[in-house]
């Protein structure tokens, strides 16, 4: 019998593919399965052609061909289909053996997949994986986290396929149970903030400003040498100069209805749920809803009329400048509030978060990867406890030097009739955190007034009092009615 | 015996206890019943003495003082106190008899509630009732759904006690199952805007122009004759010139950290559920999880600097009503927006809701209750079929003649460093959605370029592409990752 394989990887899409190939390259033996077989005879027929790989026809075949502890990584659907194979493995596993979800499940439900394999001896990990197909194949991001047993016996593996930056891997354990996943749900969620962000500068650049696509992709070449230098902003610049057969600009043809599969949408119902004002996200998400409404918005275009001029009348490379210092601010801002839920995350799961790791596993391999990241990373470095981002000396000065700019193009977008709800939010959040005093005490007495909820005084906190504002509403607070 | 009770209400804090009365006044016997007994006693020697309600030392009791088809309300902390209360009733009740769920119950739970208690032949009805304290007692609005079958049995009672507006009940049955609570979440959710609405507003009256109390409550006073004509409006007059006992305004002495107990967040959480973009409602929230960060903000106030100045330079009696029109502005939007996601909603759980009828459920006797809800009620009697409410002739008007002082005042808030994140997310969203081309191409072409997730052509709707950007990424088109 030939050489024992040293993991599974269960599901051969493209990612589940360029992982394979990535752990074959980095001298792992690597045993492929999928659910419609074909697909592994396929795979091994061409991609996997002269590689060390070998395939499985079922289950049982492919836990017969690993080594032990097993190794066993799906890179499925998530949902039910993780469920479904974890039900068919475990009656084929050992105590000691590891399943691994590579694929975005909710963080909940890998929550309770760690909790109720624990109870049967098998280790569970679930694994954020993030960079795409380049990324799967070349070097991506690895967030485990899970059954902390689990990682002395992949951590090998995990560690040399992921990407590198400044020579360290890309990949760290996270933390216990569903730590690993809800990191990845926040990257993702930062992703959407990013993506939005860049959104807005080129609708600005484009509407505002009148620039052609040849003209944008030279502002984000040049963009990319600085301080917002990450992949993004890269991918931006080849995507605005692609020309299709035609020679036209690719990206103009494109139907703007932006897709989404939830993981934006679960960091910001996260940001709900754990009262963390992570509004950045929130409306990235929303802007992906609205763009989605496309025959609706074809018919309200017609009927509702926007200012005078969508044209900025002011210097344009300067104002290119302002964009640029608008995106990086309201960036800062954005993992900001990233970084606030998964403080508050951890404090309620009792998840022992290493946020500068968290920094350095995103700081290459992934979507998001950027300079920026290091910064981050830095900042962790220099203060572990560090309360907020926006404390950090570093990025107390970034914001400080952006903020006129900022400030001129939210005022210019909304002058102008550009929506740019991502820079719009980041620079209210801002403001709002910068303020000892909000106009919540005005909050607090209408609900009072009108529902008996109580309020706290400034000098008294802690202490829960109700006023009979009218004189005829009554001394008696509410305590079922809710507002 | 006695005279047999027409209604049973369950739950003696102060909205149970008003709504008891406020059915005595309109000639209904109530039988008043609190899981402790005491509070029962206590009531009837107090704030229901000289009435025709009666007691109940135990739900035994309770039940058999009631007419048949034997009506129950609870007004109870909602959760599982709901559960434990049906599970205690349904030995007592025959088929036929009625359970309401009055107090702010999900709408999942009252699916689940209505669905399970129609097996054992129990009526079953989740109702919004909103209102707070005074309305419970005078008119609340009441928004009862569930069980169709049951609402000929209330529908007199409830009708009775509802609040009137144009000589109609602001109260009619929403629709099956969840439908009531639904509507009756959306409500709190608007309510969580206006509220926002109004403090941005009080916000820019204080910081930017530098008003005292008594002004700022003259221009709510003066709002309040005018298109912005509500409760809420109404009540911020009286809030802001109250004078504590020391003869300085109370409001100014209470602490800026706004409570909540759900039905926003629900709300908010819902329009990401249905990819419906409630933003206004979604900031009003994250206003108030920011503004909770009292500690924070204090420590930020210090190390994070803002614009030259925050005063506003311009003349103040304009920019007072270019407030008002941002504010009226913005309300339309929040209200559009509420109006989709119940939309959606309906869609999605073969709701058949009335939209007018709603406008007019909430047009008196709730806390958003207002001359507007007149206006929106207008639009649907005009058009029941009405895609949007900012596609009708009034909203479509009134916005036009809104926009420049709107737009004026979100430019300003921005350059003065006030945070009016409800101004500037409804802009916003109205800059988008009369946008016929939005940026997300340029989205789609990043979620493509790095994950293979496909998109469509503008001339090829609804057929999926995918590029091979880099020339090295493979033209597998992705399954498994999501972003």
């Amino acid at each position: 019998m030939s050489e024992k394989a040293d993991i599974a990887l269960i599901g051969l899409a493209v990612m589940g593919q360029n992982l394979i190939l990535n752990m074959n390259d980095h001298g792992f033996v690597v045993c492929a399965y999928n659910r419609t077989t074909e697909k592994v005879d396929q795979f091994l027929n061409n991609e996997a052609k002269g590689t060390k790989v070998i395939g499985a026809k079922s289950l049982e075949d492919m836990v017969a061909k690993l080594k032990k502890p097993r190794r066993v990584m799906m890179l499925v659907k998530a949902g039910s289909a993780v469920d479904d194979f974890i039900a068919k493995l475990v009656p084929l596993l050992e105590k000691g053996d590891i399943i691994i979800d590579g694929g975005n499940s909710e963080y909940q439900d890998t929550q309770r997949r760690t909790k109720s394999l624990a109870e049967k001896g098998i280790l569970f990990v679930g694994s954020g994986v993030s960079g795409g197909e380049e990324g799967a194949r070349y070097g991506p991001s690895l967030m485990p986290g899970g059954n902390p047993a689990a990682w002395p016996y992949i951590k090998n593996i995990f560690q040399s396929i992921a990407a590198t930056a400044n020579n360290e891997p890309c990949c760290d354990w996270v933390g216990e149970d569903g730590a690993g996943h809800f990191v990845k749900m926040v990257h993702n969620g930062i992703e959407y903030g990013d993506m939005q962000l860049i959104c807005e500068a080129y609708h600005l650049m484009k509407s505002a400003l009148g620039m052609d696509n040849e003209e944008m992709s030279k502002v984000f070449e040049e963009w990319n040498k600085g301080e917002l230098d990450s992949f993004l902003i890269e991918i931006t610049k080849d995507i605005l100069k692609y020309k299709d057969t035609d020679g036209k600009f690719l990206v103009e043809k494109i139907r703007d209805s932006a897709g989404q599969k939830g993981t934006g949408k679960w960091t910001a119902i996260s940001a709900l749920d754990y009262g963390i004002p992570v509004t950045l996200i929130g409306e990235s998400v929303f802007s992906r809803c609205l763009s989605s409404l496309l025959d609706e918005r074809a018919q309200a275009s017609k009927v509702l009329s926007g200012p005078p001029t969508s044209k900025y009348q002011g210097d344009k490379k300067e104002f290119l400048e302002d964009i640029r210092k608008a995106l990086y601010a309201s960036k800062i801002i954005s993992y900001a509030q990233g970084f606030m839920l998964m403080r508050e995350a951890a404090k309620i799961h009792k998840w022992n978060l290493n946020y500068g790791g968290i920094a350095l596993m995103w700081r290459g391999g992934c979507i998001i990867r950027s300079v920026f990241l290091g910064n981050i990373k830095s900042a962790f470095d220099k203060n572990a406890k560090l309360a907020n981002l926006l404390l950090d000396p570093f990025f107390t000065n970034a914001i400080q030097s952006s903020q006129a700019s900022w400030r001129k193009v939210v005022a210019a977008s909304a002058t102008l009739g550009i929506p740019t709800p991502a820079f719009s939010t980041a620079l209210a959040f801002y403001d709002g955190y910068r303020s000892a005093r909000l106009p919540a005490n005005l909050l607090q007495a209408q609900r009072d007034y009108f529902g008996a909820h109580t309020y706290e005084l400034l000098t008294a906190p802690g202490k829960y009092v109700h006023t009979n504002w009218t004189g005829k509403g009554g001394n008696t607070s509410a305590s079922t009615y809710d507002a």
